[in-house]
Protein backbone atom coordinates (compact mmCIF):
# COMPACT_ATOMS: atom_id res chain seq x y z
CA UNK A 1 0.00 0.00 0.00
CA UNK A 2 1.55 3.36 -1.05
CA UNK A 3 -1.56 5.41 0.32
CA UNK A 4 -4.68 4.49 2.57
CA UNK A 5 -7.93 5.33 0.99
CA UNK A 6 -9.87 6.99 3.48
CA UNK A 7 -13.90 6.18 3.86
CA UNK A 8 -16.46 8.39 2.50
CA UNK A 9 -17.26 9.60 6.18
CA UNK A 10 -13.91 11.32 6.44
CA UNK A 11 -14.43 14.84 6.46
CA UNK A 12 -11.65 16.29 7.56
CA UNK A 13 -11.42 15.12 11.23
CA UNK A 14 -8.53 15.60 13.29
CA UNK A 15 -8.94 12.09 14.55
CA UNK A 16 -10.78 9.17 12.73
CA UNK A 17 -12.19 6.31 14.21
CA UNK A 18 -12.31 3.42 10.89
CA UNK A 19 -14.80 0.61 11.35
CA UNK A 20 -13.83 -3.00 11.95
CA UNK A 21 -13.22 -4.52 8.73
CA UNK A 22 -10.64 -1.94 8.13
CA UNK A 23 -9.31 -2.15 11.28
CA UNK A 24 -8.23 -5.64 10.32
CA UNK A 25 -6.96 -4.83 7.27
CA UNK A 26 -5.02 -1.69 8.69
CA UNK A 27 -3.67 -3.95 11.89
CA UNK A 28 -3.57 -7.05 10.40
CA UNK A 29 -2.97 -7.25 6.93
CA UNK A 30 -0.53 -4.45 6.99
CA UNK A 31 0.56 -4.73 10.68
CA UNK A 32 0.40 -1.47 11.66
CA UNK A 33 1.62 -0.72 15.18
CA UNK A 34 0.28 2.10 17.57
CA UNK A 35 2.46 5.47 16.55
CA UNK A 36 2.98 4.53 13.10
CA UNK A 37 2.67 6.90 10.56
CA UNK A 38 1.45 6.50 7.08
CA UNK A 39 -0.28 8.47 3.87
CA UNK A 40 -3.73 8.71 3.21
CA UNK A 41 -5.88 10.36 0.91
CA UNK A 42 -9.32 11.30 1.47
CA UNK A 43 -12.71 10.94 -1.41
CA UNK A 44 -11.76 14.43 -2.21
CA UNK A 45 -7.91 13.63 -3.50
CA UNK A 46 -6.80 16.07 -0.42
CA UNK A 47 -3.54 14.09 0.77
CA UNK A 48 -3.10 13.47 4.80
CA UNK A 49 -0.27 12.40 6.81
CA UNK A 50 -1.97 9.47 9.06
CA UNK A 51 -0.72 8.19 12.53
CA UNK A 52 -2.43 4.97 14.41
CA UNK A 53 -3.29 6.48 17.75
CA UNK A 54 -5.11 3.54 19.01
CA UNK A 55 -6.05 0.10 18.44
CA UNK A 56 -9.11 -1.59 19.81
CA UNK A 57 -10.88 -5.09 19.36
CA UNK A 58 -13.32 -3.65 17.40
CA UNK A 59 -11.87 -0.55 15.62
CA UNK A 60 -8.59 1.58 15.37
CA UNK A 61 -8.17 5.03 15.81
CA UNK A 62 -6.37 7.34 13.17
CA UNK A 63 -5.06 10.74 14.27
CA UNK A 64 -5.23 12.89 11.14
CA UNK A 65 -3.12 16.13 9.71
CA UNK A 66 -3.35 17.83 6.31
CA UNK A 67 -0.20 17.29 4.25
CA UNK A 68 2.00 20.18 3.69
CA UNK A 69 1.73 21.48 0.36
CA UNK A 70 -0.39 18.33 -0.80
CA UNK A 71 2.31 16.09 -0.52
CA UNK A 72 2.74 13.31 2.46
CA UNK A 73 5.65 12.70 4.83
CA UNK A 74 5.80 9.06 4.72
CA UNK A 75 4.62 5.93 2.47
CA UNK A 76 4.42 2.65 3.43
CA UNK A 77 6.29 2.35 0.54
CA UNK A 78 8.37 5.16 -0.27
CA UNK A 79 8.82 4.20 -4.14
CA UNK A 80 8.93 7.47 -5.99
CA UNK A 81 6.85 8.61 -8.89
CA UNK A 82 4.85 10.88 -11.10
CA UNK A 83 4.19 13.95 -9.57
CA UNK A 84 1.76 15.32 -12.24
CA UNK A 85 0.30 17.16 -13.89
CA UNK A 86 -2.57 14.63 -15.18
CA UNK A 87 -4.82 14.98 -17.71
CA UNK A 88 -8.51 15.27 -16.53
CA UNK A 89 -10.20 11.82 -17.91
CA UNK A 90 -14.30 11.31 -17.93
CA UNK A 91 -14.23 7.19 -18.92
CA UNK A 92 -17.69 6.93 -20.10
CA UNK A 93 -17.49 2.53 -20.80
CA UNK A 94 -20.47 0.75 -21.95
CA UNK A 95 -21.19 -2.04 -19.96
CA UNK A 96 -19.28 -5.47 -20.27
CA UNK A 97 -19.03 -8.31 -18.70
CA UNK A 98 -18.28 -8.69 -15.01
CA UNK A 99 -15.05 -9.44 -14.91
CA UNK A 100 -14.20 -7.37 -18.02
CA UNK A 101 -15.62 -3.90 -16.41
CA UNK A 102 -13.66 -5.31 -13.38
CA UNK A 103 -10.66 -4.97 -15.24
CA UNK A 104 -11.15 -2.02 -17.15
CA UNK A 105 -12.03 0.05 -13.66
CA UNK A 106 -9.67 -1.50 -11.75
CA UNK A 107 -6.53 -0.51 -15.06
CA UNK A 108 -8.31 3.06 -15.18
CA UNK A 109 -8.00 3.88 -11.68
CA UNK A 110 -4.68 2.83 -11.76
CA UNK A 111 -3.72 5.46 -14.73
CA UNK A 112 -5.54 8.13 -12.95
CA UNK A 113 -9.04 8.17 -14.74
CA UNK A 114 -11.39 10.86 -12.65
CA UNK A 115 -14.51 9.62 -12.43
CA UNK A 116 -16.06 6.52 -14.41
CA UNK A 117 -19.66 6.18 -15.40
CA UNK A 118 -21.27 3.07 -17.05
CA UNK A 119 -23.33 3.26 -19.82
CA UNK A 120 -25.84 1.23 -21.49
CA UNK A 121 -25.82 0.94 -24.71
CA UNK A 122 -27.26 -0.94 -27.64
CA UNK A 123 -25.02 -3.88 -28.12
CA UNK A 124 -24.22 -4.26 -24.08
CA UNK A 125 -24.13 -8.19 -23.61
CA UNK A 126 -25.08 -7.51 -19.81
CA UNK A 127 -28.18 -5.56 -19.61
CA UNK A 128 -28.52 -4.01 -15.94
CA UNK A 129 -31.74 -2.30 -16.03
CA UNK A 130 -33.52 -5.21 -15.20
CA UNK A 131 -31.55 -6.77 -12.63
CA UNK A 132 -32.62 -7.03 -8.72
CA UNK A 133 -31.56 -4.22 -6.47
CA UNK A 134 -29.35 -6.35 -4.72
CA UNK A 135 -27.08 -7.71 -8.50
CA UNK A 136 -26.87 -4.39 -9.16
CA UNK A 137 -25.59 -3.04 -5.38
CA UNK A 138 -22.93 -6.24 -5.43
CA UNK A 139 -21.46 -5.11 -8.95
CA UNK A 140 -21.25 -1.67 -7.32
CA UNK A 141 -19.47 -2.84 -4.31
CA UNK A 142 -16.82 -5.04 -6.46
CA UNK A 143 -16.08 -2.09 -8.29
CA UNK A 144 -15.67 -0.18 -5.59
CA UNK A 145 -13.28 -2.58 -4.09
CA UNK A 146 -11.01 -2.32 -7.57
CA UNK A 147 -11.13 1.74 -6.85
CA UNK A 148 -9.88 1.29 -3.18
CA UNK A 149 -7.09 -1.15 -4.16
CA UNK A 150 -6.24 0.22 -7.63
CA UNK A 151 -5.55 3.76 -5.77
CA UNK A 152 -3.82 2.55 -2.83
CA UNK A 153 -1.25 0.62 -4.60
CA UNK A 154 -0.99 2.91 -7.22
CA UNK A 155 -0.31 6.01 -4.85
CA UNK A 156 -2.51 7.67 -7.24
CA UNK A 157 -3.19 11.57 -6.41
CA UNK A 158 -6.45 11.80 -8.24
CA UNK A 159 -9.24 9.86 -5.77
CA UNK A 160 -11.15 8.11 -8.89
CA UNK A 161 -15.09 7.28 -8.23
CA UNK A 162 -17.53 5.58 -9.91
CA UNK A 163 -20.69 7.32 -10.86
CA UNK A 164 -23.88 6.54 -8.55
CA UNK A 165 -26.06 5.57 -11.36
CA UNK A 166 -25.77 3.68 -15.17
CA UNK A 167 -26.82 5.88 -18.03
CA UNK A 168 -28.21 5.79 -21.56
CA UNK A 169 -26.33 6.54 -24.04
CA UNK A 170 -28.89 8.71 -25.01
CA UNK A 171 -28.68 10.70 -22.02
CA UNK A 172 -24.58 11.13 -22.33
CA UNK A 173 -24.40 14.58 -24.00
CA UNK A 174 -26.68 15.57 -20.88
CA UNK A 175 -24.71 14.46 -18.48
CA UNK A 176 -21.36 15.54 -20.09
CA UNK A 177 -23.29 18.84 -19.90
CA UNK A 178 -20.28 20.28 -22.87
CA UNK A 179 -17.46 20.58 -19.88
CA UNK A 180 -14.76 19.98 -22.47
CA UNK A 181 -13.34 17.63 -24.98
CA UNK A 182 -15.30 14.72 -25.57
CA UNK A 183 -14.08 11.72 -27.89
CA UNK A 184 -15.85 8.51 -28.75
CA UNK A 185 -13.46 5.87 -30.38
CA UNK A 186 -14.66 3.48 -33.11
CA UNK A 187 -13.05 1.33 -35.76
CA UNK A 188 -15.98 1.78 -38.55
CA UNK A 189 -14.81 4.37 -41.14
CA UNK A 190 -16.79 7.37 -40.13
CA UNK A 191 -16.46 11.07 -41.82
CA UNK A 192 -14.97 13.82 -40.79
CA UNK A 193 -12.54 11.29 -38.27
CA UNK A 194 -9.53 13.02 -36.55
CA UNK A 195 -6.46 11.50 -35.23
CA UNK A 196 -5.53 11.66 -31.57
CA UNK A 197 -2.90 14.02 -31.62
CA UNK A 198 -4.51 16.29 -33.92
CA UNK A 199 -7.23 16.39 -31.47
CA UNK A 200 -5.45 17.23 -28.43
CA UNK A 201 -2.88 19.56 -30.02
CA UNK A 202 -4.39 22.75 -29.10
CA UNK A 203 -5.88 21.19 -25.65
CA UNK A 204 -4.21 22.31 -22.55
CA UNK A 205 -3.93 19.41 -19.80
CA UNK A 206 -6.31 21.24 -17.80
CA UNK A 207 -9.36 20.77 -19.72
CA UNK A 208 -11.76 17.97 -19.26
CA UNK A 209 -11.91 15.10 -21.77
CA UNK A 210 -14.49 12.71 -21.94
CA UNK A 211 -13.54 8.82 -23.29
CA UNK A 212 -16.33 6.83 -24.65
CA UNK A 213 -15.44 3.39 -24.98
CA UNK A 214 -18.29 0.93 -26.31
CA UNK A 215 -19.30 -2.34 -25.07
CA UNK A 216 -17.85 -5.97 -26.70
CA UNK A 217 -19.91 -5.10 -29.64
CA UNK A 218 -19.31 -1.52 -29.84
CA UNK A 219 -21.51 1.47 -30.92
CA UNK A 220 -24.38 1.42 -33.82
CA UNK A 221 -24.17 3.01 -36.67
CA UNK A 222 -27.24 5.12 -35.33
CA UNK A 223 -25.01 5.51 -31.95
CA UNK A 224 -22.24 6.66 -33.92
CA UNK A 225 -24.68 9.51 -35.66
CA UNK A 226 -26.04 10.51 -32.83
CA UNK A 227 -22.92 11.03 -31.15
CA UNK A 228 -21.23 13.12 -33.50
CA UNK A 229 -24.26 15.43 -33.63
CA UNK A 230 -24.18 15.94 -30.04
CA UNK A 231 -20.59 17.05 -30.90
CA UNK A 232 -18.47 14.09 -29.50
CA UNK A 233 -15.83 13.82 -32.02
CA UNK A 234 -14.87 10.43 -33.47
CA UNK A 235 -11.00 8.70 -33.43
CA UNK A 236 -9.94 5.56 -34.90
CA UNK A 237 -7.23 4.42 -33.01
CA UNK A 238 -3.85 3.84 -34.90
CA UNK A 239 -3.87 -0.05 -33.86
CA UNK A 240 -5.93 -3.31 -34.52
CA UNK A 241 -9.42 -3.97 -33.46
CA UNK A 242 -9.30 -3.85 -29.85
CA UNK A 243 -11.92 -5.73 -27.62
CA UNK A 244 -13.43 -3.83 -25.34
CA UNK A 245 -11.11 -3.97 -22.22
CA UNK A 246 -8.28 -3.21 -24.21
CA UNK A 247 -9.88 -0.25 -26.01
CA UNK A 248 -10.50 1.42 -22.20
CA UNK A 249 -6.59 1.23 -20.97
CA UNK A 250 -5.20 2.12 -24.75
CA UNK A 251 -7.66 5.45 -25.08
CA UNK A 252 -6.63 6.47 -21.97
CA UNK A 253 -2.97 6.07 -21.59
CA UNK A 254 -2.77 7.20 -25.57
CA UNK A 255 -4.37 10.52 -24.31
CA UNK A 256 -2.47 10.74 -21.09
CA UNK A 257 0.54 10.34 -23.05
CA UNK A 258 0.15 12.80 -25.81
CA UNK A 259 -0.82 15.27 -23.37
CA UNK A 260 1.69 15.04 -20.36
CA UNK A 261 4.59 14.44 -23.06
CA UNK A 262 3.33 17.83 -24.68
CA UNK A 263 3.23 19.50 -21.50
CA UNK A 264 6.40 18.01 -19.68
CA UNK A 265 9.11 18.32 -22.78
CA UNK B 1 -12.75 -14.28 -36.35
CA UNK B 2 -11.31 -11.23 -38.64
CA UNK B 3 -8.81 -13.85 -39.60
CA UNK B 4 -7.81 -17.37 -39.29
CA UNK B 5 -4.21 -17.95 -38.38
CA UNK B 6 -2.41 -20.40 -40.05
CA UNK B 7 -0.61 -23.52 -38.16
CA UNK B 8 3.01 -23.46 -38.09
CA UNK B 9 3.30 -26.78 -40.60
CA UNK B 10 1.97 -24.31 -43.75
CA UNK B 11 4.72 -23.26 -45.77
CA UNK B 12 2.54 -21.65 -48.52
CA UNK B 13 0.98 -24.68 -49.74
CA UNK B 14 -1.62 -24.28 -52.47
CA UNK B 15 -3.96 -26.48 -50.84
CA UNK B 16 -3.68 -27.02 -46.80
CA UNK B 17 -5.10 -30.08 -44.45
CA UNK B 18 -6.37 -28.95 -41.24
CA UNK B 19 -5.87 -31.11 -37.85
CA UNK B 20 -8.92 -32.55 -36.22
CA UNK B 21 -9.44 -29.96 -33.20
CA UNK B 22 -8.72 -26.85 -35.75
CA UNK B 23 -11.36 -28.60 -38.44
CA UNK B 24 -14.06 -28.95 -35.60
CA UNK B 25 -13.26 -25.09 -34.48
CA UNK B 26 -13.60 -23.58 -37.96
CA UNK B 27 -16.46 -26.05 -38.97
CA UNK B 28 -18.99 -26.29 -35.92
CA UNK B 29 -17.98 -23.16 -33.96
CA UNK B 30 -17.03 -20.60 -36.86
CA UNK B 31 -19.43 -22.99 -39.65
CA UNK B 32 -17.67 -22.19 -42.12
CA UNK B 33 -19.06 -24.34 -44.91
CA UNK B 34 -17.63 -25.57 -48.07
CA UNK B 35 -17.01 -23.27 -50.83
CA UNK B 36 -16.76 -20.19 -48.49
CA UNK B 37 -14.04 -18.14 -48.17
CA UNK B 38 -12.22 -15.96 -45.47
CA UNK B 39 -9.14 -14.04 -44.81
CA UNK B 40 -5.53 -15.58 -43.02
CA UNK B 41 -2.59 -14.88 -41.41
CA UNK B 42 0.88 -17.17 -41.48
CA UNK B 43 3.43 -17.22 -39.00
CA UNK B 44 5.37 -14.70 -41.17
CA UNK B 45 2.93 -12.53 -41.05
CA UNK B 46 1.88 -13.24 -44.74
CA UNK B 47 -1.55 -12.46 -45.75
CA UNK B 48 -3.68 -15.37 -47.26
CA UNK B 49 -7.23 -15.00 -49.04
CA UNK B 50 -8.73 -19.21 -48.28
CA UNK B 51 -11.54 -21.08 -49.41
CA UNK B 52 -12.79 -24.14 -47.46
CA UNK B 53 -12.27 -27.16 -49.99
CA UNK B 54 -14.27 -29.81 -48.38
CA UNK B 55 -14.97 -30.55 -44.93
CA UNK B 56 -14.51 -34.50 -44.39
CA UNK B 57 -15.24 -35.53 -40.05
CA UNK B 58 -11.90 -35.72 -39.30
CA UNK B 59 -10.14 -32.96 -41.51
CA UNK B 60 -10.75 -30.05 -43.39
CA UNK B 61 -8.76 -28.47 -46.30
CA UNK B 62 -8.63 -25.22 -47.28
CA UNK B 63 -7.24 -23.63 -50.70
CA UNK B 64 -4.43 -20.98 -49.79
CA UNK B 65 -3.61 -18.14 -52.09
CA UNK B 66 -1.61 -15.41 -51.16
CA UNK B 67 -4.06 -11.90 -51.22
CA UNK B 68 -3.09 -9.54 -53.55
CA UNK B 69 -1.12 -6.11 -52.15
CA UNK B 70 -1.13 -8.24 -48.83
CA UNK B 71 -4.91 -7.42 -48.20
CA UNK B 72 -7.28 -10.05 -47.75
CA UNK B 73 -10.65 -10.18 -49.96
CA UNK B 74 -12.80 -11.17 -47.55
CA UNK B 75 -12.68 -11.31 -43.58
CA UNK B 76 -15.84 -12.98 -41.83
CA UNK B 77 -16.19 -9.95 -40.28
CA UNK B 78 -15.77 -7.21 -42.79
CA UNK B 79 -15.19 -3.94 -39.58
CA UNK B 80 -12.20 -1.54 -41.39
CA UNK B 81 -9.67 -0.93 -39.11
CA UNK B 82 -6.29 0.83 -39.01
CA UNK B 83 -4.10 -0.58 -41.92
CA UNK B 84 -0.67 0.60 -40.65
CA UNK B 85 2.33 1.58 -40.82
CA UNK B 86 2.74 -0.44 -37.35
CA UNK B 87 6.34 -0.07 -34.97
CA UNK B 88 8.29 -3.08 -34.31
CA UNK B 89 8.16 -3.48 -30.87
CA UNK B 90 10.06 -6.11 -29.34
CA UNK B 91 8.54 -7.07 -25.71
CA UNK B 92 10.79 -8.28 -22.68
CA UNK B 93 7.90 -9.52 -20.03
CA UNK B 94 9.87 -10.30 -16.61
CA UNK B 95 7.92 -12.81 -15.46
CA UNK B 96 4.51 -12.72 -13.57
CA UNK B 97 1.86 -14.81 -12.10
CA UNK B 98 -0.04 -17.22 -14.48
CA UNK B 99 -3.19 -15.06 -14.89
CA UNK B 100 -1.67 -11.53 -15.21
CA UNK B 101 1.10 -13.08 -17.79
CA UNK B 102 -1.86 -14.23 -19.93
CA UNK B 103 -3.18 -11.15 -19.90
CA UNK B 104 -0.07 -9.33 -21.11
CA UNK B 105 0.60 -11.98 -23.42
CA UNK B 106 -3.30 -11.13 -24.95
CA UNK B 107 -2.91 -7.67 -25.11
CA UNK B 108 0.26 -7.15 -26.47
CA UNK B 109 -0.70 -9.41 -29.58
CA UNK B 110 -3.46 -7.40 -29.73
CA UNK B 111 -2.25 -4.20 -30.06
CA UNK B 112 0.59 -5.83 -32.19
CA UNK B 113 4.03 -6.86 -30.32
CA UNK B 114 6.05 -8.74 -32.69
CA UNK B 115 7.62 -10.89 -30.47
CA UNK B 116 7.14 -11.72 -26.20
CA UNK B 117 10.10 -12.88 -24.56
CA UNK B 118 9.78 -14.07 -21.04
CA UNK B 119 12.95 -13.20 -18.95
CA UNK B 120 13.55 -14.33 -15.40
CA UNK B 121 14.47 -11.46 -13.10
CA UNK B 122 15.05 -11.27 -9.45
CA UNK B 123 11.91 -10.15 -8.07
CA UNK B 124 10.23 -12.53 -10.09
CA UNK B 125 7.49 -14.17 -8.04
CA UNK B 126 6.91 -17.12 -10.37
CA UNK B 127 10.18 -18.73 -10.70
CA UNK B 128 9.74 -21.17 -13.21
CA UNK B 129 13.59 -22.80 -13.21
CA UNK B 130 13.03 -25.02 -11.35
CA UNK B 131 9.63 -26.46 -12.55
CA UNK B 132 8.92 -29.54 -14.19
CA UNK B 133 8.93 -29.92 -17.80
CA UNK B 134 5.27 -30.52 -18.25
CA UNK B 135 4.57 -27.66 -16.19
CA UNK B 136 6.53 -25.51 -18.78
CA UNK B 137 4.77 -26.88 -21.52
CA UNK B 138 1.82 -26.26 -20.14
CA UNK B 139 2.42 -22.72 -19.54
CA UNK B 140 3.46 -22.33 -23.12
CA UNK B 141 0.35 -23.89 -24.87
CA UNK B 142 -1.66 -21.45 -22.42
CA UNK B 143 0.04 -18.70 -23.92
CA UNK B 144 0.31 -19.44 -27.68
CA UNK B 145 -3.60 -20.08 -27.16
CA UNK B 146 -3.89 -16.14 -26.01
CA UNK B 147 -1.90 -15.12 -28.67
CA UNK B 148 -4.26 -17.32 -31.35
CA UNK B 149 -6.89 -15.73 -29.99
CA UNK B 150 -5.75 -12.14 -30.14
CA UNK B 151 -5.08 -12.69 -33.66
CA UNK B 152 -7.69 -14.02 -34.62
CA UNK B 153 -10.12 -11.73 -33.17
CA UNK B 154 -7.60 -8.28 -33.55
CA UNK B 155 -7.31 -8.80 -37.31
CA UNK B 156 -3.38 -8.02 -36.40
CA UNK B 157 -1.11 -8.11 -39.59
CA UNK B 158 1.13 -9.09 -37.02
CA UNK B 159 2.01 -12.89 -36.59
CA UNK B 160 3.37 -12.39 -32.68
CA UNK B 161 5.33 -14.87 -31.58
CA UNK B 162 6.71 -15.81 -28.17
CA UNK B 163 10.38 -16.96 -27.96
CA UNK B 164 10.50 -20.72 -27.49
CA UNK B 165 12.57 -19.81 -24.31
CA UNK B 166 13.04 -17.84 -21.03
CA UNK B 167 16.04 -15.92 -20.59
CA UNK B 168 17.78 -14.90 -17.79
CA UNK B 169 17.97 -10.99 -17.22
CA UNK B 170 21.83 -11.08 -17.34
CA UNK B 171 21.37 -12.46 -21.22
CA UNK B 172 19.40 -10.00 -22.20
CA UNK B 173 21.44 -7.90 -24.00
CA UNK B 174 22.78 -10.47 -25.67
CA UNK B 175 19.44 -11.74 -26.49
CA UNK B 176 18.76 -8.48 -28.07
CA UNK B 177 21.95 -7.40 -30.22
CA UNK B 178 21.87 -4.08 -30.74
CA UNK B 179 19.00 -4.41 -33.21
CA UNK B 180 17.69 -0.96 -32.02
CA UNK B 181 16.61 1.17 -29.23
CA UNK B 182 15.77 -0.39 -25.87
CA UNK B 183 13.97 1.08 -23.47
CA UNK B 184 13.50 -0.04 -19.57
CA UNK B 185 10.40 1.08 -17.76
CA UNK B 186 11.53 1.53 -13.82
CA UNK B 187 9.29 4.13 -11.85
CA UNK B 188 12.48 4.53 -8.95
CA UNK B 189 14.37 8.00 -9.64
CA UNK B 190 17.87 7.21 -12.05
CA UNK B 191 20.14 9.76 -13.10
CA UNK B 192 19.76 10.55 -17.05
CA UNK B 193 15.88 9.71 -17.25
CA UNK B 194 14.65 10.47 -20.53
CA UNK B 195 10.71 11.37 -21.63
CA UNK B 196 9.94 8.81 -23.99
CA UNK B 197 8.30 11.37 -26.24
CA UNK B 198 11.98 12.87 -26.36
CA UNK B 199 13.46 9.35 -26.36
CA UNK B 200 11.21 8.87 -29.43
CA UNK B 201 11.42 11.91 -31.55
CA UNK B 202 14.15 10.71 -33.95
CA UNK B 203 13.63 7.78 -34.28
CA UNK B 204 11.49 5.98 -37.52
CA UNK B 205 8.67 3.71 -37.04
CA UNK B 206 10.68 0.93 -38.49
CA UNK B 207 12.98 1.00 -35.99
CA UNK B 208 13.17 -2.17 -33.69
CA UNK B 209 12.26 -1.32 -30.31
CA UNK B 210 12.96 -3.48 -27.18
CA UNK B 211 9.93 -2.59 -24.43
CA UNK B 212 11.12 -4.27 -20.90
CA UNK B 213 8.70 -4.35 -18.06
CA UNK B 214 9.35 -5.67 -14.61
CA UNK B 215 7.68 -8.12 -12.44
CA UNK B 216 5.20 -7.28 -9.28
CA UNK B 217 8.37 -6.54 -7.72
CA UNK B 218 9.97 -4.71 -10.15
CA UNK B 219 13.50 -4.03 -11.12
CA UNK B 220 16.16 -4.34 -8.29
CA UNK B 221 18.91 -1.62 -8.39
CA UNK B 222 21.87 -3.87 -9.40
CA UNK B 223 19.07 -4.82 -12.29
CA UNK B 224 18.63 -1.19 -13.14
CA UNK B 225 22.76 -0.53 -13.11
CA UNK B 226 23.27 -3.38 -14.86
CA UNK B 227 20.18 -2.23 -17.86
CA UNK B 228 21.77 0.92 -17.63
CA UNK B 229 25.44 0.00 -18.55
CA UNK B 230 23.82 -2.35 -21.34
CA UNK B 231 22.59 0.49 -23.41
CA UNK B 232 19.02 -0.03 -22.09
CA UNK B 233 17.65 3.41 -21.92
CA UNK B 234 15.18 4.24 -18.64
CA UNK B 235 12.05 6.04 -19.05
CA UNK B 236 9.85 6.83 -16.13
CA UNK B 237 6.03 6.70 -17.04
CA UNK B 238 4.57 9.94 -16.56
CA UNK B 239 1.45 8.49 -14.90
CA UNK B 240 0.65 6.23 -11.20
CA UNK B 241 2.99 3.35 -9.96
CA UNK B 242 1.38 0.84 -12.23
CA UNK B 243 1.28 -2.94 -11.92
CA UNK B 244 2.58 -4.89 -14.18
CA UNK B 245 0.23 -6.09 -16.53
CA UNK B 246 -1.29 -2.32 -17.08
CA UNK B 247 2.65 -1.26 -17.29
CA UNK B 248 2.76 -3.58 -20.15
CA UNK B 249 -0.38 -2.54 -21.95
CA UNK B 250 0.44 1.41 -21.08
CA UNK B 251 3.85 1.29 -22.15
CA UNK B 252 2.84 -1.04 -25.77
CA UNK B 253 0.75 1.68 -26.34
CA UNK B 254 2.31 4.89 -25.55
CA UNK B 255 5.14 3.60 -27.62
CA UNK B 256 2.61 2.85 -30.47
CA UNK B 257 0.58 6.21 -30.35
CA UNK B 258 3.70 8.24 -29.86
CA UNK B 259 5.38 6.82 -33.13
CA UNK B 260 2.10 6.22 -35.32
CA UNK B 261 0.63 10.13 -34.27
CA UNK B 262 4.21 11.34 -35.69
CA UNK B 263 4.31 9.27 -38.63
CA UNK B 264 0.75 9.65 -40.19
CA UNK B 265 -0.32 13.38 -38.75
Amino acid sequence: MRQYLLGPSFSGQTTFTVSKKESQYLTRVLRIKEGQCFAGIDRNGTIWDLQMESVGKESCTLSCQKAAEGKAKQTTDSMPSYGGPFPRIFLYQCICKGKKIEQIVRQATEIGVEEITLVQSRYCVSDFSNKTEKTVSVRGERLEAQIKEAIQQSGSPIATHIGEKTIKLEDLPKHWNDRGLAIFFHQSEISQQTSLGKLLETVPISTPIAVIIGSEGGFSDEECLFLETSGFKPVLLKTNILRAETAATYAISAIQVLLTEKETQ
